[in-house]
């Protein structure tokens, strides 16, 4: 404790992303822009990039090999990627601590992996950062996975031609749910996930577009009406176009139904 | 025709991506890197931006309001949202003509919208283009969704700052689809999702890393065997960490158990 004192270290250190990748000038990119990048600036959160090109030792600085077994394409090394894994680590036990940087996952990007959803995107926010590796080829050795102890994550069902953008993705989703990056901390109880359905739709002036009108109801002024008619449009949106979401939400529902003494939060996904 | 001959039209356009966003700067970024930026240089695909401020009339430029009915935030107006689309619709008619510019979807970005897919991904591919509206705030309003045929698409189960980053994403998502984009074609068959199940975990050089080893059939050489133990794993994997996708998997096998004379092209996704 004296010791952190003693080198200035502040007392809530920015939340801590490091991203692992071969396009380290690709960040921040878009995450330099209105909230995101104003919360960088402000340190909020901190972003520090990993070439896996400096992990490299020949003189081809060569990062990859053919795949095990055949077929096409490229695999990331176990040793490059491991030697990254451990330079990110030793930098998140060096701003935080050994104890906080054992909390901080490393989850490289893969159309193999659990998806994000909000509800993880939430736990990272209360955590103390993350480590993200992005593949590009075919994918990374095995082994360095199970030898670090990586998680992988995707982000929506597609492929893409690296991690760099899904990352982008996650960070974007996490850094918007730390304190102070959002003016007003309301707007994230209504929004789409928060309580297991997606969000009713919005209108706003002129009460006539186009030959177009607003819902009656949103110019009532009742507001117990107009809560009761976005209740209704959010499941009804819902259902249509997320019968996923929708099974999950009436699971919980009947749960509760039948466990009234259960905590509500235990509602929320 | 003559008329396009005459005007130097090429006989094959580029794929014609327009992003309609507050934040033009942010792109290409990523999307100018690799593989995709390179496609961006050779004109296998072309990038616009359009800034929903153009379409502001006032001296503040303001292009939102606050949402009918009350709550949080504020709501991109109709008749912005509308503008932008207008003006996009109207660059793809005169570089594609207008039949070809009727197929191009308009899809806005919105947790509210409908998961990307790889094979939505493969149909945009197929197609000549996209309109992507990014929408920041609260939403957009449902006018303009409702009067110009606009599409919601959502890129994973989190709610963003706006639609930029995944819109970047479902544009590297399908640009690596183009044709020309990828140099070994055969990558893309064997890819997760390709087959509606996830990819097996890759391996490299050398067969013992840190003590862990390289499975042995892998070095087998034995190609029925190597085959034959990836899709298991891929099975497994699919298994474990999709249940969604495997029940998918699995109704697919059971239908096409079911009529055998069904085309092969049915099952996959």
């Amino acid at each position: 404790m004296g010791e952190l004192l003693e080198t200035g270290a502040k007392a809530c250190p920015p939340w801590a992303a490091t991203v692992l990748t071969l396009f380290p000038d690709m960040f921040p990119g878009p995450l330099g822009y209105s909230l995101i990048g104003r919360a960088l600036q402000n340190e909020i959160w901190r972003l520090k990039t990993l070439d896996f090109r400096a992990f490299a030792s020949d003189k081809h600085r060569s990062v990859d090999d053919t795949p095990s077994g055949g077929g096409p394409g490229l695999v990331l090394r176990a040793d490059i990627a491991a030697a990254a894994i451990d330079q990110a680590k030793a930098w998140s036990a060096a701003e935080l601590g050994e104890a906080r940087a054992a909390a901080v996952p490393v989850l490289f990007l893969s159309p193999r992996g659990r998806p994000l959803t909000q509800a993880w995107a939430r736990d990272l926010a209360a955590g103390p950062g993350v480590i993200l590796g992005c593949g590009r080829f075919e994918g990374v050795d095995q082994r360095a996975l199970d030898g670090r102890g990586v998680q992988e994550i995707s982000v929506g069902d597609a492929v893409y031609t690296g991690g760099e953008i899904p990352a982008m993705a996650i960070l974007d989703a996490v850094v918007r749910l730390l304190p102070g990056v959002i003016g007003d901390p309301k707007s994230l109880d209504e929004e789409s996930f928060s309580a297991g359905l997606l969000e009713h739709p919005q209108y706003t002036r002129p009460a006539v577009w186009e030959g177009r009108e607003t819902p009656e109801v949103l110019l009532s002024g009742n507001h117990a009406n107009i809560a009761a008619w976005r209740r209704a449009q959010a499941e009804l949106v819902t259902k249509e176009r997320r019968p996923d979401l929708w099974r999950a939400h009436e699971a919980r529902k009947e749960q509760s139904d039948g466990n009234k003494d259960a905590p509500t939060e235990a509602r929320e996904e």
